[in-house]
């Protein structure tokens, strides 16, 4: 068999799959949850080897002590998989959900019913947690899954997917609802994104390159998010403390993370007030520096901030500062060099707020909050499969609705047209 | 300036007009609504000129009757678009509503706003009252739109722009929020699918090669219906006086909708008793009966139907009709060869109504309803922009809700994440 006819063999199996899974009680999906959980636990010692092996292929490959460090599996992260699932079967299931049911003058009663896409395919990298993760995420939401992680993962990958597929089949469901890609050839993610028939959306996973030839490549609809250039705009009628505390915040809590703010722009009234204090503090954090002219005036500890700093996403603890004149300075900033995923206003001012969150096209927009609130988690989803930049279908933080979607519903008693 | 460029240049009005259009208010859109509609009154007879040139070169390119009449603008037409952006101006904008807002443990407050997709470029053929139609919808919904009509149409599409930048203009709105493409070049259309950076979503309006086209070149999404292959599946406990009229009036009511039924399909245990009346009344309305060798045993005046027939649109008075065992061979039957538009059982029984339900897959499921009453003024939208046969975004009619987008919003108080 070729990679394409293995591709396509592997969709069939999927969309049939697919069909058993939309059906599938929720009983039965969180069952199955609990029952790869524990299979995860029970193979703890398997899981192991496995994963040994890629990290000793790993190892001689060169890969650096981070990578290894985040491919490996140890007892704990096991165990936090495993706990990982548990959450997922506590939370609500969004399939079957019936809303905006009304009675139209035609006498028809019309509403929306939220099903699942069908099947999702994701792509991602290193972490082997991912493959657990997202095989839960589809199943809760009644969709089958097609995965495919990295190479460098593959065993410790193929080791989780036997456990899934062990706890799927002791609740009576298709053990290729979830289907770990085993083949490690580049031309099988080509086919993946190019089969409309078989795959309802992918889910790109990973760094940057990864996305960007998921994007390019794709014939099928694509939920992605490439850059989290993130700003704080610091208004000259902010509250002093929560500026500093917001922006610290917003640069400090974690590095490298997308909701990490990247830029911080300070109104030029408030400046010269505040940009000292909040430079004390980055600098006793060891955060890098890099100003405009003005913001480098006021602390002449920073280095200029050149074009192409406005346009990165550092995930580093360094931090471009900008000083602009007002609010639609900040604003027309934000229009030209974010990447659409959170920016925040700091301010008291009532239409400011209102504006700014009128205004701004972000997938979150805050008003006096840490751009790392920008989560799943944290916004009450319960779990997520990534963060959208895109505006279609989904946006921010993607959540089990966002691997579903609504068909309208008509119940009738021999309604005809007239 | 070559296409390419021409195409950019446009994109980047487009993308400009988006930012003020995004944040103009209900009024002011509605205003703007109301004046296009006036200056297509105002300019009725310079529309009929325009349109008479479209209608010469038709004749000249030998095109038929059915597509010279379609291209037609009278006055009664035109009346009839002026009062159709009235209907839209009536609608509620979408933009601005806040829904889920709630308050996390964390004391942040979350929910989501509902805003613009921003740039929408829409594709059609023939009908020149979809240029103001498209225009109208993209406007209230607070986007920017670049329309491509159809070569035969050009100088009465241009007309209709006229009235739509003198509108806007007199609203203070861009006269660019609206962009009728003036170029026939193909390849314009080419460059815009291709525009990731300047158009969010590409809405193709026309016959299957058209949307075939859009959906294979596109990098940009898409909302797209391609088929309508609609059935409706007359169970053995259905009442038969609701299964005659309903399957009567889904095939006959018009025939050239997408919402219209192509296949009848009828449970053997009440096929002998239902079929020989309604072929009465389809031979009546002379529509062509082509059917399997058990529906041909009841009723001898129909053809075989072929493989070919289960999957075909005929979107004319042809009905093909299939005798199966029972609802699950129906529905394995519309897994097969629906097109995921609209199905609908006929039956009194309660649990096979709710399995119908649940399990079929498509943009519309109905239960003792006529297919016809898939569409966004019978389901209360208003007005649509197209169905969607896809599951991404929108599916189903996509009225203007389909057109925005939701983003998060955080509203806070100097919170930051711990």
């Amino acid at each position: 068999m070729n990679v394409q006819e293995l591709m396509h063999s592997i969709g069939i199996q999927a969309r049939d799959a697919a069909v058993v899974m939309a059906r599938a009680s929720t009983v039965q999906k969180n069952q199955a949850l609990e029952a790869i959980a524990e299979q995860l636990l029970a193979d703890t010692a398997t899981l192991q080897a496995a994963n040994e092996k890629d990290l000793s292929a790993g190892k001689s490959r060169g890969l650096d002590a981070a990578l290894l460090d985040r491919l490996a599996l140890t007892p704990t992260r096991i165990a936090a998989m495993a706990e990982g699932l548990r959450q997922i079967a506590s939370l609500p299931d969004p399939v079957g959900e019936i809303t905006d049911l009304c009675t139209r003058p035609s006498g028809i009663q019309v509403g929306k019913m939220r099903v699942p896409l069908g099947v999702i395919g994701i792509i991602y990298e290193s972490r082997p947690n991912v493959t657990a993760d997202a095989a839960a995420l589809c199943l809760k939401s009644g969709n089958a899954a097609i995965l495919r992680g990295g190479s460098e993962a593959i065993h410790s990958n193929q080791a989780i997917a036997q456990c899934v597929r062990v706890g799927l089949e002791s609740q009576g469901l298709p053990a290729t609802a979830v289907q770990v890609l085993e083949t490690t050839d580049r031309a099988a993610v080509g086919e993946l994104l190019k089969m409309k028939a078989f795959v309802d959306v992918i889910v790109p996973r990973g760094g940057k390159g990864l996305i960007e030839r998921v994007s390019n490549e794709a014939r099928v609809p694509v939920i992605k998010h490439l850059d989290g250039i993130c700003h704080v705009y610091i208004d000259d009628q902010a509250d002093m403390d929560k500026a500093v505390a917001v922006a610290y915040n917003a640069k400090t809590q974690r590095y490298g993370t997308c909701n990490t703010m990247e830029t911080l722009l300070v109104a030029e009234g408030i400046a010269a007030q505040i940009l000292p204090m909040l430079a004390e503090r980055y600098l006793q954090a060891e955060v890098e520096l890099r100003g405009c002219d003005k913001a480098r005036t006021i602390v002449p500890a920073m280095t200029t901030a050149t074009e192409e700093d406005w346009a990165t996403e550092y995930l580093a603890p360094i931090l471009s500062i900008k000083v602009v004149s007002d609010m639609d300075a900040a604003m027309s900033h934000i229009r030209h060099y974010s990447s659409q995923h959170t920016e925040a206003i700091i301010t008291e001012n009532w239409t400011r707020a209102r504006r700014f969150l009128n205004e701004v096209d972000s997938s979150s927009v805050m008003i006096n909050a840490s751009t790392r609130f920008a989560d799943g988690f944290e916004y009450g989803l319960g779990a997520e499969i990534g963060i959208s930049t895109d505006k279609i279908h989904a946006r921010g933080p993607v959540g089990l609705e966002g691997l579903t979607s609504q068909k309208f519903i008509v119940l009738g008693d021999g309604h005809i047209r007239l």
